[in-house]
């Protein structure tokens, strides 16, 4: 690594080895999501206001947002007919490339369904679980610069295979500016309604219901900061997926794979914004050299080069570890939100993979491939929340009833049971209703 | 119903029939679980002391809070040999009611296990999903009046289940008081450490780690205001569960269950707090005559009289319905944590019962069966959450891995959709890095 390297793009270069690794490590996962209070207050009265005024407080919060001017949440409100015109619309590579996704991400879900169990006992006493789908879902799509169709495909699709009744989706139109590819990919994915709402007062809407928006019972999607304070705000009222942080990559190379790939893999991520985070670790120090030339040759070609840029210098990495045990360790203290695993025997990995969001195989799957036409979700938990959380799912839109059917005996005999452990706990009256059942 | 009545007991008598019926029933549902901002400040401000500096900080808390004057947490930890000896010295008849209802819940949450998957597609990609245990769970159990040995088992079990590595319970102890039958069904439930620590100072503990208490994954348990909104402030560095707010009873009674069961299967709800919500509704307003008068005789000879009294004057109330489907409608309406179906057939309202945590079909299975020994978890959706949120469950303790691993025919394909929709969305080296991978 040469000095003007570093001037140039300025990836971090870290080697377990080091003396600070640890420090510089933590230093660069470092990631705290918190509002200001500033934020917060602004959040607060926003959804106090929704929720008390309805559509009024809608239209003023939209015109001064979004900065349009409009009289009713009429005007806001898209109807099903201006989605299918968008999709009809588009170019025909688009729109086949659109509908070719949208149907290996049903594929895929479907296989993910949860199923209503139940069994039987030697004394007739049922045991189980109902599942059922949610009856309204709310997806939060943003707008302006990050308005992604393939967004909009990953949180309702989802939702439609596990047979939500109603999905509702929002998506501000900043100046009147909405995205035809988002649009048609809401045609395509099976939105019921769609309104041009966005920020916290999309959230409120969402969350409490006005005359016109439709409460629902689950809010799903990425958004800036405005949204993710009012989504944490709205939690327990509503249901919410998780709060994202920025995207994040955690590429692990066995040193055979092309260094111009991995390069390309890397801007993918880090194209996304100024936070988001690329790291490439390998055992193999001439390797990683290889690609700090790729990157820096490769990185002046880029459209986004400006974002690539400054993310790299300010999140990204080059990791030096010392063997593939450390590279496994490296996997699981970052959880990371995207794992590629550009090695000659993936398979050999998985059973020591504990966090990962979602885990690249081989040298053929880049991540953009997941991204968009895979199958699997391309909603996943970041910032290392891997650790607890799971891609978004058809999980995600269904819900469990416990079933409990006891028969004559089996009563009698839990009765006895549930009599001890109640008195236990001086709870008399549980004591009772049991006791109530016990066959004198 | 007489004047007499009311004045003695004082449950609320509604019908659906009456004008305000919408009204009423709102009021009675109404609970918000909002922390006053006094609440918000000192939790923040417990947090960060906990976090920066760790058990010095839990210490000078818990002599605070708990009324004790210990000077180590090491004074705080309850090793494993004082679990068993807590289990060992138990009366025989608690001891065994305590293993039958632990291997009970054990055997139905073994049932609940979502298994890893994949699948091959012809032209070589594999696509499924791993599913993979938390590292560490951390179980806050209430101490004080609300120690309840049955949330140790509801709480570790599935846990233990899923295969969690570490599970660790906090419970507080104060003025250095902890319940003998806690400790022993932490030891019978698979606990692997326990801590003397309460209030928002444990969640801070168990969210941040500290010099002697370990980092968890997720925290899930019941607790007061300032574990709950200690629990909402670490939400997304750590899982949560669901905030859980008062417990609540539905009952739909067909006229023909014994109006004494009944009324005590209201009280079994009741006499948990004064929040507590217990409610019966069917269409035979007779039946209900029966069961008010059953309450005004049966309450006196509780042991927990004022508080059921309390509970039932403020939020019980005993509904008249027109008929079937309108019981049906509240059911969904209300979407109860409890849901009791004392009707002649169950099995036909459940393809209509859309949203309750647990459901205790016919006369036979009184709720408190299923909070102590039936099997299915007692940790249930409270305050309308069953629209969205589940059963706790051993899926609660495992998350999910998203698995692609493309074949070289398969990335080529896949390369040409994702190159479309990329550039769609203008990240072109998303679009690069899949052509990368497109045969030429």
């Amino acid at each position: 690594m040469s000095e003007s390297h570093d001037a140039f793009c300025g990836i971090n270069r870290l080697a377990t080895a080091d003396d600070e690794f640890e420090v510089r490590l933590g230093a660069l996962l470092a990631w705290e999501g918190v509002s200001s209070s500033g934020v917060q207050q602004r959040v607060e009265s926003i959804l106090n206001d929704v929720r008390t005024r309805g559509d009024a407080a809608l239209v003023e919060a939209t015109n001064r947002f979004d900065r349009v001017a409009v009289s009713s949440l009429a005007e806001l409100t898209i109807p099903a007919e201006r989605l299918a015109e968008a999709f009809a619309a588009l170019p025909e590579d688009q729109r086949e490339a659109l509908a070719q996704a949208a149907e290996r991400i049903r594929s895929y879900h479907q296989r993910q369904k949860p199923e209503s169990w139940h069994y039987t006992e030697s004394d007739g006493t049922v045991l189980g679980q109902q599942v059922v789908p949610l009856d309204r879902a709310g997806i939060y799509v943003p707008g302006g610069k990050a308005a992604y169709p393939s967004s909009v495909l990953m949180n309702a699709i989802p939702a439609h295979v596990a047979g939500v009744r109603e999905i509702v989706m929002v998506v501000p139109m900043p100046d009147g500016v909405i995205s035809e590819l988002v649009l048609a990919a809401a045609h395509l994915a099976g939105v019921d309604r769609v309104f041009a709402l966005g920020g916290a007062q999309a959230v409120a809407a969402l969350a409490y219901g006005t005359e016109t928006v439709p409460r629902v019972d689950k809010i799903v999607g990425p958004g800036n900061i405005y949204v993710a304070t009012a989504k944490r705000a709205v939690f327990g009222q509503v249901g919410i997926d998780m709060i994202a942080g920025p995207s994040e990559i955690l590429v692990v190379s066995d040193g055979e794979t092309e260094v111009d790939w991995l390069a390309m893999d890397l801007f993918s991520q880090a194209e996304h914004d100024e936070d988001a985070q690329a790291i490439l670790v390998s055992w193999d120090a001439a390797h990683l050299d290889a690609v700090e030339e790729a990157i820096e040759r490769l990185l002046p070609t880029l459209e986004r080069a400006e974002i690539v840029r400054e993310s790299l210098a300010r999140r990204g990495a080059l990791i030096h570890c010392r063997d593939r045990r450390e590279a496994v360790a490296l996997i699981n203290r970052i959880a990371p939100e995207h794992l590629e695993l550009s090695v000659a025997d993936p398979e050999a990995w998985l059973p020591e993979v504990r966090h990962a969001g979602a885990i690249f195989m081989g040298r053929y799957t880049a991540e953009a491939l997941g991204d968009y036409c895979a199958g699997p979700n391309h909603v996943l938990p970041t910032s290392g929340t891997a650790r607890f959380s799971s891609p978004l799912g058809v999980y995600d839109f269904q819900k469990r009833s416990s079933i409990i059917h006891c028969s004559a005996a089996g009563a009698s005999t839990l009765g006895e049971t549930a009599s001890v452990l109640a008195r236990g706990e001086a709870l008399t009256a549980h004591a009772r209703s049991a006791e109530y059942r016990i066959r004198k």
